[in-house]
C-alpha cells in the first residue's frame, strides 16, 4: 500500500510531531489537535492516526486508519465502518502495564495494605499473616496479546491462571482456557476475576449478575471497557459479598460523574483510565513499525478484524 | 547425632504438637508454652525447638537448638553461645514472602495507590501514568537465601537488581553484587533500597545518615531487623527527601510503642513484623527436614555459623 500523506490528530500532536520528525520518514505529515480536524483534511490524507473519530466527519475515503489506543470500540462499536479501510491499533507494553496494575491490587489485598493502614491510624499493633500468590486462583477474561502477558506475569509468580475466551482455545501461560459458554461452573473457585476484553456486541454488559452470583467473595478488576460491566449488578454483588472488592479503571461514562455511587463506595477502588496508557514514545514506535510493515507489504500483527471488532 | 528427647517450646505449642504427632517420628517429644519452661526440662532434652531464649536458663547442655524463626539474633546477638551446641534456623518460604511483601509496596508506589485513594475521596478524576517495574533500580542488602529469592522475583519482572553483601561475591539473580565497603557511590542511582540483613555486630545501626545522605528520593523498606536502622536518621532523611517514603516491618522495640514518632508519620508505612511469618505447617516441615538430616548425618543447609551470627 502506498502512503504519501499522513494526518496525525491528537491532543498530544506537538509531542508526536517532535518524535516523528526525528525519524526522517518519506511520507508527508500534517499534525492537528482534535478540535481543528475538518473534512477537507481527510481529502488530502491517505492515512489518519488518531484516538477518536468525530461523528460529523466521513472517514471512509482514507486508505488506512491507525488507532493510538489499544481499544477500537470508539471506531467500531455500534458504528458503521467501510471494510476497505485498513484499521490498525496500538499494541505496545499494554500487557505489561495492565499486568503490573492488576498485580499491584492483588498484592494490596493479599498483603492487607488497607488493614495495616487503618491499624496505623489507631496505633494498633495487630499482626495478620499475608497470603501468598501461589495459593491464589485468577480468571482472566481475554486471552489475546494483553491477557496473555498478564497470564505470563501471574503464572511466573505461581498463581493458577485460568483464561476465558470466545473459543476456549488453549494459550501459553494459561493453565487452562475455558470458553465463555462453559466457564460459569468454575467461577466459585476463583479468588480474583480480571476483565481485559474489548467492547463488542458479545462483551457489552457481560459482567452482570449471571457471573457475579456464582462468585464466593472474589476480587473483581475491570481494565477492559466500562460498558462490559453492569454497574448496578456489581453493587448488589458487593452487598452480598459475592464480590469482596472491585478495582475499576474504565467506566461507561468518563470522567466518572461526581454523583456516581462508585465514588463513595468503600469497597470500590477507582483509577481514572490509567492502567494501559500509551506514552508518546511507545505510540510513535508502534505507529512507525506499522507504517513500515504496510509500506513493505509485511504481515500486520495489529490489524483489526472489523467483523470481530478487535 | 542421636536425638532421643525433643522439647518444643512455643506459644503455638498445641498446633505444633498436632502437626508433629501426625508424622510418627521416633524421638520422644514434650510440648510447653514459653512461660512454663524450667531448667529441669532442659536436663531431660537432647534438643530444643523454640523462638526465644530466657536469660535465666542455661541452654548449653542440649546438643541441638532449632530456631522457629529465620533470625537468630535473639540467640546470638550480644550473647554468649556454647559453640558445641548445634544451632539451626527455619528456612522456608521467607524469601517468597518477603519478596511479595516488598513487591507489593514498590507497586503501590509505582501505581500511585495512595494518590488515587486521596483523589477518590475528593471525587477527583486526575490521571497519572503509572511507572513500570523495568524502569526501576533496586538495591537489596543481603544476598543469602532470602535476598536471592527477592532478587529472583524482581529480576524476572525486569527490574535492575543490585545486591550488597559483606564479601561482594557475585550471586545468581543479581545484576551485580557490591561489597558493603564499595557500594556507597552507587546509592544515588537507586529507586528503592531493601534491607534483608540479619542483626550482627556489623549490621547494627547500619542504615544511618552515612547511607541516607547519598540517596535521591528513594523508597526504603526494612524487613531485616529493627536495630539495623537508625530511626532518627531515617526521620531526617525523609524530611530532606533523601528517602521519599519508608515501609518498616521490624523495629528496635516490638510492639512499636504508641508514643513512637513513626506511628504519626505520613511517609512511613508500618506493618507489625509480618513480612516473613512462619506458618505452623512450614515451621514443622523445616524442623522435620532438619531432624532427618541430623539423624542421617546429612549436610545441613540451615546450620548457623556462630561466629558470623547467621
Amino acid at each position: 500500500m502506498i502512503i504519501n500523506h499522513i494526518l496525525i490528530v491528537s491532543p498530544m500532536y506537538k509531542e508526536l510531531q517532535i518524535l516523528i520528525e526525528r525519524e526522517g520518514l518519506t511520507p508527508t505529515f500534517r499534525y492537528l489537535p482534535e478540535e481543528e480536524l475538518a473534512q477537507e483534511d481527510l481529502i488530502w490524507a491517505d492515512a489518519l492516526v488518531c484516538f477518536n473519530l468525530k461523528s460529523t466527519i466521513d472517514y471512509s475515503q482514507v486508505k488506512w486508519v491507525h488507532s493510538l489506543g489499544a481499544g477500537v470500540d470508539r471506531f467500531l462499536y455500534q458504528k458503521k465502518w467501510n471494510e476497505e479501510v485498513l484499521l490498525t491499533r496500538t499494541i505496545c507494553s499494554f500487557g505489561q502495564r495492565i499486568g503490573e496494575y492488576c498485580l499491584s491490587y492483588i498484592l494490596r489485598d493479599l498483603q492487607y495494605h488497607m488493614e495495616f493502614q487503618a491499624f496505623k491510624q489507631q496505633k494498633k499493633w495487630e499482626p495478620i499473616t499475608p497470603k501468598l500468590l501461589n495459593e491464589q486462583k485468577v480468571m482472566i477474561y481475554g486471552t489475546g496479546e494483553i491477557g496473555q502477558t498478564v497470564a505470563k506475569i501471574f503464572s511466573a509468580l505461581g498463581m493458577d491462571v485460568i483464561g476465558v475466551s470466545l473459543s476456549g482455545e488453549a494459550k501459553k501461560y494459561f493453565k487452562e482456557v475455558l470458553s465463555v459458554d462453559s466457564h460459569l461452573p468454575r467461577l466459585s473457585e476463583m479468588n480474583y476475576l480480571i476483565n481485559t476484553l474489548p467492547l463488542t456486541e458479545q462483551t457489552a454488559n457481560m459482567f452482570n449478575k449471571e457471573i457475579f452470583q456464582l462468585l464466593c467473595s472474589a476480587g473483581f478488576i475491570n481494565v477492559g471497557r466500562g460498558a462490559s460491566l453492569n454497574e448496578d449488578d456489581l453493587l448488589v454483588a458487593i452487598d452480598e459479598d459475592r464480590v469482596r472488592f472491585a478495582v475499576v479503571d474504565v467506566f461507561s461514562e468518563e470522567p466518572l460523574p461526581t454523583e456516581h455511587p462508585f465514588w463513595n463506595h468503600p469497597k470500590i477502588h477507582i483509577t481514572p483510565h490509567i492502567s494501559a496508557v500509551t506514552t508518546p514514545d511507545e505510540g510513535v514506535a508502534c505507529f512507525i513499525e506499522t507504517l513500515k510493515n504496510i509500506q513493505e507489504n509485511m504481515p500486520l500483527t495489529n490489524k483489526v478484524d472489523i467483523k470481530r471488532g478487535y
